[in-house]
This record gives structure tokens, C-alpha cells and sequence, in this order.
């Protein structure tokens, strides 16, 4: 395969995690090597602020001249951007025009002139579900017009829901988060002798992984959500209701996870009672009060002290807990993104692949994008219990090693160092 | 003071924070170096499971032995208790009989029986406000009735509102994990260019310290929430839709943070529409949903994108990231807290006194109880801007020391280690 030399560009997409800066800083990484090369195939790296959004303004900073003399000292800097929460170079919601739509042209050549003038020959997205499909776009409108560029897409997302890939980066510090942040629940709401229900909402609309990861304790140390609710099954309220009776006559503390996703056999979202109706760029419901929605139906029902918590923002940026595990492959799918498409590969998205489990070991892979995009990876039935209140051992056995180990950001008068781009 | 023999016991109370078992950890190395000593005044250290609620049923744990011979290892075992979030004893909401009512005798009684029979010398009482208020009345009784005991109150509170000492145990771990927090969500709201509004909703009924804290990054990198709504001034619905609307125009993404316990001239709560009017043994309202409320104002008035986010639970929970110097005074107050009782004093609560702000510097000390329980330390007016939207800098100086240093738990699997009485 011929080198193909010229400038290199990359954007973040969707919404922000508390590895997509990893992922980024990897592709940094990557580059600067590739362009430390005496003969490399790329000569500068850009970035998209606020991704396609950004780069149609031609919205461009240049990343290897920042990270080469960063004011940091470009080592140092880009570790501080590797436990910086969400997207360093900012993101967007944009989806690109489908082939054959009214403004496609408009929109495709306008972002295939800005490719030319800054000789854009490696683009690198980083996103989830709809960045794939941005990724899938540029490569079929690069392919339709002849434009020679190498279009790489580096997933991430905390729902975990892309096909092709073992896991997502991103999804092991979300779900470490939750994990942790269930078991000083578990420790605070076990405190008070009266009968009480404690109801934490999990992220995650369509698939059930991150509110599988709050019963990791099981498999740890024995403790964890007496019941947990996934999309993936529909919600009956009577055999809620049951559930919840049969635990508090085990103990007075009941604790349950339920996804933001959660709906009834009818389809009716458990929590449409109290959310806005609105929906973003690409038709999703915004969903929040899934858990409000269920302490009220409890409160009436059962009568005892209810409480919802929602574990909301944070699940996706607490950067000053993430998974080390996750931390070392959002870096590493960044940086052989690069060296994959330097040796030819694109119209791919990376993956992980898992060679074994116990001991945990892992491959960076790539796949065909066009297999990827627009599709949705959900826990699989055997992850789920028969009375689909909880998960199984064999779901926590596949989730635990993606949240062990700590890497904990530099600090400066009590506040984590970030990286911020002026 | 002739040296007073017997037993100890030690309770905790009130509402968790990520500190009080730090307390505890004090309190049972304080005892253990007392009962090591050939002519100490303590025999044996008890624990009340769930406070005085446990004490009146007998539900007494046998501290000394869990803790000089634990399957964990003695000081490993202290040290892992210093970690774990919430009362490691349990906790309650009980409130002791008035003096004079119907009840006191019966039930007072029953309490200093329990005491004889134990020997209790030494009472250690570790919670907040309402928890002071129940060590008042065992001093009281105990000098009615003639019965020779030294009780100590030891404070911890997320809120920072109690009198007579610079600030609680427990409150610089939550303003830290506030701060750490607010500064996550900063970032991850900053990522998209549409305007949008987010408000964070923070803990504390009356006081607004907590929500203070949401603004320390202005004194360490300049980046802070762009409005402050303390409970300390009523809220007015108008100047606060001026204040996003001037913010609004200067950027798109305007975050707020305000107080649960908001409130408006006529003493209506802001969250009063979405709060289920429950009030605890206490009197005191649940609220929740205050920043629901503002949101749903806000979408109303102005029409932008909002989004609520209440830190719940976590906010005292925490224990994986705590202040280093909140944990270090913590262990301190219980610890001197049986050395004061121990060399003759009693009656009092343990205080912190702040020696000096920069560098920082405190001393422990001890303050009459009866001078203390039952009154709220507020904000003051010095601390919050004259448009009452804001925190002054002065106040972030006052608060910046109680955040500093991290300290962090073992963490087994990718989970921490918590100290579970079993």
C-alpha cells in the first residue's frame, strides 16, 4: 500500500464521556509520531472544534503545534487531556445529509473544499452511534467524488451499545462510576431501621449496560441493588411492586437501579409522566425522571419513605474516577486508529477486542463501518435474570474487568488539574 | 480532676457523610490508647448500632474487641473505617424527651438504666445539629439525677451550619467533592454551542455553604458556575431570569447552582411544587426538586434548552473523594474528643478553631453544648455579592482550605474497601 501523504484532522461527536479526551490524546500521540517520522505520512494534525459543526465553519486549531510546545510542556499537557471529562475539542450534534438528500451536495462539497484546501488526507471522528454515521458518510461521499482520503472512526460512548466492538471506550470509567457510587449508596441508605426504598437512575436509553454495572459489588464483596431494572425487558409495575414487597420483608433498606430507558410492554416510557416530550437532532427523547416517576407510583402504592436519585452529568464526566483499564485502551484505539490508516486501512471503525477474560486481556482491532453505523448493541438475554429483575453473574463476570484498576488526575488546591482549550 | 473509671460507649446520629466514620476511626484510637494505658480511666469502648434508638434496645457492639483483634487487623481495619461512607454504626433521627414532657422520665430512665448496667462512664455522641441537641439533654439528665458521666458531642455535618466552631467535620469532604463536580460539569457543558442552561442542585436546607463551594474554582483556575443562589437571600423569580438572560449573552453555556433550600420573600419554597410535604421526626421538610422547578420556570420564560441536575445522595457519600485535610481534622476531633472527656471535661462539643488562613492552620477545642445546640451558623452577609447572585472571594478563601489534599480508599476489583459491621 502507497504512503498517503498530507495532513491529518480530528473532531469529537456526541455527547461527552470521561475517556473521549483519552481517545483524542491518543490520536495526538499517534500523529505526533507519525509526523516525528523523517518520511511520515502526515505532516500536521488538526482539530475540529465542535466537530463536522465546527469544521464546516473551518473552526480549526492546530493541535500538533499545541501539544508540540504546549505551554504545559507537550508531555505533561497531554496527560492532563488524557483525565480531562468530556470533549476537549468541544462537540456537536450534527448529523450530515443522507446520500441523495436535497442539501447533500451542498453540505458534502462545501466540507470536501475545506478537505482540500487545508489537504485533509486522515480524518479521524471520535464518537458514538451517530459520529459512525457521520464517519460512514464522509467515506461514501469521499468515494462517490474520488476525493483520496483514509476516514477512520474511533468509537466512544459510555452506553456501550456499539456492535462490532467487545466493549466501548468510555463505557468502563461510566460504569466504575456508577459501581462505586452504588456501594456508598448501599453504605448510606443502610444506615436508618425504617422501612425505605431508594431508587437510582441509571443512563442508558435503549441498552441496560451501565445500570447492569451498579451490581458489580456481587462479585466483589457480596453487597449490592436488591432489584435492577433494564430497557431491554418491559416494565411491569405490579411485578415492581411485588419485587419491592418481597425485598422489604428481607430488610428495612431497599435499594433498586433502573435504566433512564425503562418502558412498559406498550412501548409508554415509565418516566413520560414527567419529561419535556422533546427530542434532539436525530429524533431521540430526551428522558429524565424515569426514577421521580417511580418514587411517586411507590410512594402511593407501598406508602413507606421513598427516595429517586438520579445519577445524572456525572456518570459521564467524573474524570476523577475513571477506570484505569478504560483510561489505557481509549488511548490505545486513538493511537492505532492513526497507524492503521497510515498503513491503509479506512472506511473502519476500531474495536476491542477481548481475548479472554480471566486473566483480561484485549486487542485493538478494526471493522467495516458500513456494518456499524446506526445500529445498537443491547445486554443479551442471557446477562438478564428469568425474572428480568436482575442480572446475572455471568453479565458482572464480563463487566468487572472493564472497571478495575484507579488513575487519579493531578490536583492543585483541591480542584483536578484540567486541560482547557482557550 | 480525680480520674472518672469505667466503660465508654460511642453513637453516631443524623444524616451520613463521607467523615463520620473518620470520627469514629478517632473516637476508637483515642479509646484504644486509653484502655492501653496500665492506669486508664477507660475500661472497655461500646458502639450504640443506629444511636440512641439501638442504645434503648441494647443494641451494644463491643468496639474495643472489633477493632484491637478484627479478622482485618487492627489499625488496618481503623484505617479502612476512616474510608468507608455513611455511620458505620448506623445511624437515627431520634429525638430525646423535653425536659418536662410526659415522656422524659420513662424514657430517660430506661437510658441511664442501660448505662448502670454497663458502666458507662464516657457518652460520645457524633452528629450534627439535632444530634447536639439529644447530648444537651443527656448532660441534663445526668446532672439531675446525679449519675456521674462525661458526655461529649462530637460534630459532623455536610452543612457547616453549626455555631461555636469554624467549620464541621464532614463539610469540606462534600464542598470538595462539590467543587470537583461543579468543575466536571463545567466541562462537560461547555461542548455543545447552542444555548443552553444547567442547574445544579446542592444540599443544605438553611445554609448555603455547600452551594458556596460550587464557585472555589474561581481562585484556582477561574472557572466557576456563572450564578450562586444561596438560601441565605430570598429568591426572586425576575432578577434571577435577568441574570440568565445577561449571561445568556455572554456565552452559550450558563450554568447555575443553587441551594435546595431556596426560597422566596414570602417563604415559599421554590421546590415547594414538586415536594411531597413529608417532614422527619424533626419538623423538617424533605425538599427535593428545586433545580426541577427553576427548570421548568426557566424552559416557561425563556426557552432555551435546560437541563436540571440534583447531586443527591453522592454529595455525602462520597468517600472516594474526600479532603484530605477534612478527613485529618475529622480523626482528630474524636480522638481529642476522649482525651478532653478523659482529663475532665464534659458537656461540651468538640470545636475547630482556625489559627490562620494562609497558610492554613486549626486547633482543636471544646465549647459549652448548651451554647451550641439548636441554632444554624448561616452564610454570612460579608460572603455573598450585594445582587445576592454570587459568592464573594472572601468567601472562597474561607472555604478553600477545607478541600485541599485527596486521600484515597483501597480499592479491591476496581471497588473500594468498606468497613461493614456485620
Amino acid at each position: 500500500m502507497e504512503l498517503l501523504h498530507g495532513n491529518a484532522i480530528v473532531g469529537q461527536s456526541g455527547g461527552p464521556t470521561a475517556a473521549i479526551n483519552a481517545t483524542l490524546a491518543g490520536v495526538i500521540r499517534g500523529a505526533l509520531d507519525e509526523i516525528a517520522k523523517e518520511s511520515g505520512a502526515i505532516t500536521r494534525l488538526y482539530g475540529m472544534r465542535n466537530g463536522v459543526d465546527g469544521l464546516l465553519r473551518e473552526d480549526i486549531v492546530e493541535l500538533d503545534t499545541l501539544f508540540a510546545s504546549d505551554a504545559d510542556g507537550g508531555c505533561a499537557a497531554l496527560d492532563r487531556l488524557t483525565l480531562t471529562p468530556a470533549a476537549g475539542l468541544g462537540s456537536c450534534r450534527r448529523k450530515l445529509p443522507a446520500a441523495g438528500a436535497d442539501n447533500e451536495a451542498e453540505v458534502m462539497d462545501k466540507l470536501f473544499a475545506i478537505f482540500a484546501k487545508y489537504d485533509i488526507r486522515y480524518f479521524f471522528y471520535i464518537g458514538g452511534n451517530d459520529s459512525m454515521d457521520t464517519v460512514a458518510k464522509v467515506s461514501a461521499y469521499a468515494e462517490k467524488v474520488g476525493y483520496p482520503i483514509r476516514v477512520m472512526g474511533v468509537p466512544k460512548t459510555i452506553d456501550n451499545d456499539l456492535v462490532g466492538t467487545d466493549h466501548t471506550p468510555g463505557f468502563g470509567s461510566a460504569a466504575k462510576y456508577i459501581a462505586v457510587t452504588m456501594q456508598e449508596i448501599l453504605r448510606d441508605t443502610a444506615v436508618y431501621t425504617i422501612p425505605a426504598v431508594t431508587i437510582v437512575e441509571i443512563m442508558g436509553r435503549d441498552a441496560g449496560w451501565l445500570t447492569a454495572s451498579a451490581a458489580l459489588g456481587r462479585i466483589v464483596n457480596g453487597v449490592e441493588p436488591d432489584l435492577v431494572y433494564l430497557p431491554e425487558r418491559p416494565f411491569c409495575y405490579g411485578e415492581f411492586y411485588a419485587d419491592l414487597r418481597e425485598a422489604l420483608n428481607r430488610h428495612p433498606n431497599v435499594v433498586v437501579a433502573v435504566s433512564e430507558g425503562l418502558a412498559c410492554a406498550d412501548g409508554t416510557l415509565v418516566g413520560a409522566g414527567t419529561q419535556s416530550g422533546a427530542v434532539d437532532a436525530f429524533g431521540h427523547k430526551y428522558l429524565a425522571g424515569t426514577a421521580k416517576a417511580l418514587e411517586l407510583a411507590v410512594k402511593a402504592e407501598i406508602g413507606c419513605k421513598v427516595r429517586s436519585v438520579e445519577l445524572n452529568l456525572p456518570q459521564r464526566c467524573a474524570a476523577h474516577l475513571v477506570s484505569d483499564q478504560d483510561i489505557t485502551e481509549s488511548l490505545e484505539v486513538g493511537r492505532y486508529a492513526v497507524m492503521a490508516a497510515v498503513s491503509g486501512v479506512s472506511r473502519e471503525m476500531m474495536t476491542i477486542n477481548r481475548i479472554s477474560t480471566e486473566p483480561y486481556a484485549f486487542k485493538v482491532g478494526h471493522e467495516d463501518i458500513f456494518k456499524i453505523a446506526n445500529q445498537t448493541k443491547c445486554v443479551p438475554t442471557e446477562f438478564i435474570n428469568e425474572r428480568g429483575n436482575h442480572v446475572t453473574d455471568e453479565c458482572l463476570r464480563y463487566l468487572l474487568p472493564l472497571i478495575k484498576g484507579e488513575r487519579y488526575p493531578e490536583y492543585k488546591d483541591g480542584l483536578p488539574c484540567h486541560w482547557i482549550l482557550k
